[in-house]
């Protein structure tokens, strides 16, 4: 291949590891910017304990990007190598201790030494492409859920944390980040503003993809970027998080959180779409148009297939 | 250089540190043979909660070996930086997460995935020789003291663990290990059997330089090999475990531990040798002779200084 387009994706954990999984086979010139929201497990623990932004789904970016030659794959399979135990170290990640670590050698917490840090993880791996995280400093999700409490079904009231907006029983209607005016991260503005595509997506919708909006200066960018937009979709609600959304309804909460954003592609596995039209509808309604393509695994899990992506993005790219 | 001789660098901790410092402006083809009996801090923590070797002086050898340019020198950082918390990382070495990560990927503590775990951090720091464990089990080292218990200052009991051992108030007298026939690594003894020149010390006399003579095997490779051996002596009899040591004293008990062991050179620094005929007698008992040179640190700790050290290296391995 060419170097392919400047590609920007947007999102956390296996959704971003799967689009990252697709894009690197289409593109040398690949950024992820990735949610740094996550108060749950080993980043959790780490966050907590150290007072650092959460590493674990820069650590699974960076993973999803390794080389592929014995070098990147062994120090991929280290990174992402989970001590069991039942003592202090029980369910750590190691790239979640190498990341911090590189950001407690390069002085602290502030943006040049958070980026300083994932890039030397990427030259460990070989990484195809360059991983940052949306913003400078660690954060949580507040979502406004309905019947949070299962006793009062029509109750609204705000659920706090990744993990908890992520398990609630109720229904997700919005997200918003404390602190509300986190700062971006200057390298990701600068790759979303230097793009070619900005890739929305998959991946848990309300606490990975749609948190980037919630950064008012990144969501700027997003949205002022000449770069185009594509909107890559889930291949099946989440439980918890979109309990019985339609893939329209996805797009409804997309722009109710970004209501300047314009979308130019939307891409859905053709296996899962009930309804083309009206998900179509959704689509131009953001200023788009709908791309149907089978990127599902075969194995009837809702996993993207890496190679099936990467082509719907190969085509999508090239038109 | 040329490649310079085949050389074996006994010990542990810091004293196997200056050692291999020194060691590695002198030849391209070394080795070290590290103990594994610590049971203290990051070290004796991982070997409790996770049953593998301890890898703190593992990891501080290949940390004295790593590349001259910044890829060795940031991953030799990252490797020797501690994690300063109240929670469950306080004061893990990064470097022996990784090393004990890399064994749990390699499939266990099999001498084979042991000595491929650290050829890989080896790699990774672009370290100029080979670390190996000097076995291929956790172990632990029992010294036989005089007054363990101030109380009873004549009393002979047996102390148990490095930590103890190298603190006890009393004067040890001997070590052994537990199991007392613990299975040699196999690359170790192959080294120790191809070497040019076997060097002991300097560092802790009882828990770091000795217990390599209590390994079986490992003690019938260093008697038999047809390396001439150097013995490093310490700049200073070390609190706890050999308070009041005069310089043969150490050489003394270091025949005590292996009566079959020839000595070619004994290495001391002439600022520190109170008596240097009695040491030179010492040293004919052991079949060697006895070079004095100037060794030590200008700043008067009880350091070695690498290059000083290594010009007196470069001198003995030349004659």
């Amino acid at each position: 291949m060419s170097e392919g387009p400047k590609v920007v994706a947007l999102g956390g954990g296996h959704g971003l590891y799967a689009s990252l999984s697709a894009l690197r086979a289409v593109t040398e010139r690949l950024t992820a910017v990735v949610t740094v929201a996550d108060d749950g497990g080993s980043s959790g623990r780490l966050r907590r304990e150290l007072g650092v932004l959460p590493p674990g789904d820069l650590r699974m970016a960076l993973a999803a990007l390794c080389g592929d030659d014995e070098w990147g794959q062994t120090w991929r399979d280290v990174v992402q190598h989970r001590f069991r135990s039942d003592g202090d170290l029980k369910d750590h990640a190691v790239g979640n201790l190498l990341i911090v670590a590189l950001w407690e050698l390069f002085g602290g917490d502030g943006p040049g030494s958070t980026v300083a840090g994932l890039d030397w993880v990427g030259r460990l791996l070989g990484a195809h492409g360059r991983v940052l995280p949306m913003a400078a400093v660690p954060m949580d999700i507040v979502a406004e859920v309905r019947g949070a409490d299962p006793a009062r079904p029509d109750e609204i009231s705000q659920v706090k944390g990744q993990v908890a907006c992520a398990s609630t029983p109720g229904a997700v209607l919005g997200v918003s980040l404390v602190p509300a005016d986190p700062p971006a991260c200057p390298e990701a503005l600068a790759a979303v503003e230097d793009a070619d595509w900005i890739v929305f997506g998959p991946g848990s919708w309300f606490t990975s993809v749609l948190p980037h909006l919630k950064v008012p200066a990144l969501a700027r960018a997003l949205t002022s970027s000449r770069a185009r937009r594509v909107v890559a979709l889930n291949l099946a609600p989440q439980p918890g998080e979109t309990d019985d959304f339609s893939p329209q309804a996805h797009l409804e909460v997309l722009q109710a959180h970004a209501p300047d954003l314009r979308v130019d592609v939307v891409l859905a596995d053709s296996g899962v779409v009930d309804d083309p039209e009206a998900l179509d509808k959704a689509v131009q309604a953001l200023g788009g148009r709908l791309v149907l393509a089978e990127v599902a695994a075969d194995d009837g899990s809702p996993r993207h297939e890496p190679a099936r992506l990467a082509q719907a993005f190969v085509q999508i790219f090239s038109e």
